[in-house]
């Protein structure tokens, strides 16, 4: 049977990101509904958004293309021209390796959400815009570093 | 802008298929949105019925993985199985090589649509379920034959 059973979905809560900037994460949870279909070549995520919550940090991708689709509430898609109001069904495409980065902020007082695809490519990496971090994707999982590849100040003192 | 301007996206009608097929595809639309923002990897289309349109004829893809997310009205899946019932919000993944053959169909009296995103890969080919029919697609476009290779019959007659 094709269709998804959402409530069996897979759901990831909590964030990838290092200290401090996991922090920021809180509000968002993630389900993923492509793996839940057994799909690889692409994934498939339904982002949700409790009020004030973020999607990520801006950023973006060398090699993956991503594209999203509101699906609930209010969301404002941030990006270095500043922030564009989106509500269901409206859509926005993200071609690998434009250097502009994107993030979706819920500023509302109620719940939002979007449907979220991304290709995945090997060695894929992803940079973000406001913060000296980078991410290269690897089978080991993410290896987040600063922008020029050095390490990060441990967060073990 | 990554927002998408739907008014501008390119709007497909009418049907790949050879004939007597093609005329099955009455009612259907599909505006390219992953196509109109700049994306390469992956498809992502806003298909649309009118009352008693359908998606396709029931296929199946070799390479590529599919996904389906309903957005408007009320859709029957159609598979070997039989049909179900999808609303919006609803959605369905079809991983590929999965000889299963599926298609949507709009038995209401209303519009329906959803999003379809599929991934792109070289040398594909999609096999039809009802009919003796296989498309590959080439470089220079979709090739329709016999599911046996063979050439369809003429219709110069």
């Amino acid at each position: 049977m094709p269709k998804i059973d959402k409530d069996a979905a897979p759901l990831r809560t909590g964030s990838i990101y290092p200290p401090p900037w996991d922090a920021q994460m809180a509000g968002r949870t993630s389900l993923r509904l492509g793996d839940a279909g057994g799909l690889t070549q692409f994934g498939v995520n339904l982002v949700r958004l409790a009020p004030g919550a973020v999607s990520s940090l801006r950023h973006w991708h060398l090699k993956e293309d991503e594209f999203v689709w509101v699906t609930e509430g209010v969301l404002h898609l941030v990006e270095d021209e500043g922030a564009t109001e989106m509500h269901p069904g409206d859509c926005a495409a993200f071609p690998a390796n434009t250097p502009n980065g994107h993030r979706f902020e819920n500023r509302s007082d109620a719940p939002a959400a979007f449907l979220v695809i991304g290709s995945r490519m090997p060695g894929e990496e992803a940079t973000y815009s406001d913060v000296d971090l980078r991410v290269r994707i690897t089978e080991a999982g993410p290896v987040f570093t600063r922008r020029d590849g050095s390490a990060l100040p441990s967060t073990e003192e």
